[in-house]
């Protein structure tokens, strides 16, 4: 066992010819070495997607809804079609091969792969989680960023790949970098015509009235597994959710108020813009409590 | 000498400790090894920068402005920023590896390095160029498509990155992609409110009434090096020369229309949406004569 671990997926896609049924579907490489060529479409063009899963004392979390996205990802962006029996093995093989940690997380990359080679590049790598229990307590601060989109873009506007979970990431990495030089932990997207969208790698739930409330998911967002989660958890405490537009006006108003994400699980927001908010500390943990306990 | 030659860069920023003035800038390596790995942020997160530069018999073209782009991108990324004097001798030294060829390519990559790391992950590499003959000649038909962006987001929200060159281009390659369903062999992206910007991966030149217009740069649209060498040879050929905020009517209304960038130069745009529109063939010869010429 190692503290990190990776596996190459030696055909990450059926789709891409030569498919050898009878070949392994991974192998277990150096996870400090270089796997990556300098022409790989993942590199020299964000051309690929990607999934990160939480892992809890060796058990990987949500995989299903993480590997159906990663293929809806994968489809938005005309990639070859991941081969979803090979990488929940990938999966599973790393988490057994990873150190007995409390948290850790398996991202899943699938690539174009090297210009001109016409063959996916794909891998599954596995790394103990950092600490997020001052987040998931203590609560984190945000802002809104404009995310420079109208909120119905991944309807008129396909190719902005809106909705899908793509390697290009520079932008919520700067956004991540302006709330920091704002004096904030995170970032909350808001489109061009006042809704809320999404963090920067994690979906935004609000407490209002009683019920639990997130943005919904066909406005160029992530449909989030974590968020998903945690309605699952409304459901078996007899708390109403709904899915619906979410305006900034709203964003406020609201009587708590999450983001939540693989990793880092719920973490509520104490600060919007530098204005102090309420959070709910006993809901807070009862969700945490029950994302941590995940089995599926 | 090689059919495609790479550097990788020792040391791609001064800002990054420790710094050994003494080092060699690059090193040579093997184009078709592995060299990134798999936690780099270029990849994982398209987190970095990157420029095109063509090279004419041997003799790449336009380095200071790719050069100084390339340390703009940097900046607008907050990556530590490109030791230029190492980039160039990696560039020179790549060009003089490279065989004989009429027309080659070096590519410049600047990434912010494995996660943790702190420390910037940089290459040159060069390959021979496909042939731009018949995009040169014939020219090309584009689509125009919807970037989704008012013209003015690079001024109230910089954190979209609209004019850096970053590894982020998953929806650059998807604009082509939608560009080839529609039976056309680009795009040229237009802002919400109606400006043509640059298309998928070169500026925009308009003919109109006698003088040369493009874009003006302050719209989210990259300043780009061979349209600036387009503007040169006008200064020489006595053609007044504009940047202009262009709408849509302008564009379709132009007298003549290209696309130009490195490696295709100048390829005239022959249909748009379908619709045919003219070309100056003559002029077109003229400017690509002009650009495969640049001694500097």
């Amino acid at each position: 066992m190692t503290e990190t671990v990776l596996a190459v997926l030696n055909q990450p896609s059926r789709d891409a010819a030569p498919h050898d049924p009878a070949a392994d579907a991974f192998t277990f490489a150096g996870p400090l070495e270089e796997h990556i060529q300098v022409q790989d479409l993942g590199i020299i063009r964000g051309d690929g997607v990607f999934e990160t899963i939480t892992v809890v004392d060796g058990h990987p979390q949500a995989v299903e809804p993480h590997l159906a996205r990663f293929e809806r990802s994968a489809r938005m962006l005309d990639l070859p079609v991941p081969d979803v029996d090979a990488w929940r093995r990938a999966v599973e093989a790393v988490c057994a091969e990873l150190d007995p940690v409390r948290e850790a997380f398996v991202k899943t990359v699938l690539t174009r792969g090297v210009e001109g080679a016409e063959r996916p590049t794909g891998w599954v790598y596995a790394a103990p989680s950092g600490d997020s229990t001052a987040a998931r307590t203590e609560g984190i601060s945000v802002v809104t960023l404009d995310r420079g989109y109208r909120h119905d873009v991944e309807r008129t506007s396909p190719w902005l790949l809106q909705g899908a979970k793509t390697l290009s990431y520079a932008v919520n990495m700067a956004a991540l970098r302006e709330a920091a030089r704002r004096g904030a932990d995170d970032a909350v997207f808001v489109s061009t015509d006042g809704y809320v969208l999404e963090g920067t790698r994690a979906n935004l739930v609000l407490s209002v009235g009683g019920r639990l409330v997130t943005p919904r998911t066909d406005i160029g967002i992530l449909a989030g597994t974590t968020q998903a989660d945690v309605f699952r958890f409304a459901a078996e405490a007899g708390i109403e959710t709904a899915y619906e537009l979410i305006t900034l006006d709203d964003f406020h108003a609201a009587d708590a108020a999450w983001l939540v994400s693989s990793v880092r699980q719920a973490a509520p927001i104490r600060a919007v813009n530098g204005n102090a908010r309420e959070i709910d500390a006993e809901l807070t943990t009862r969700i945490n409590e029950f994302l941590l306990a995940r089995e599926v």
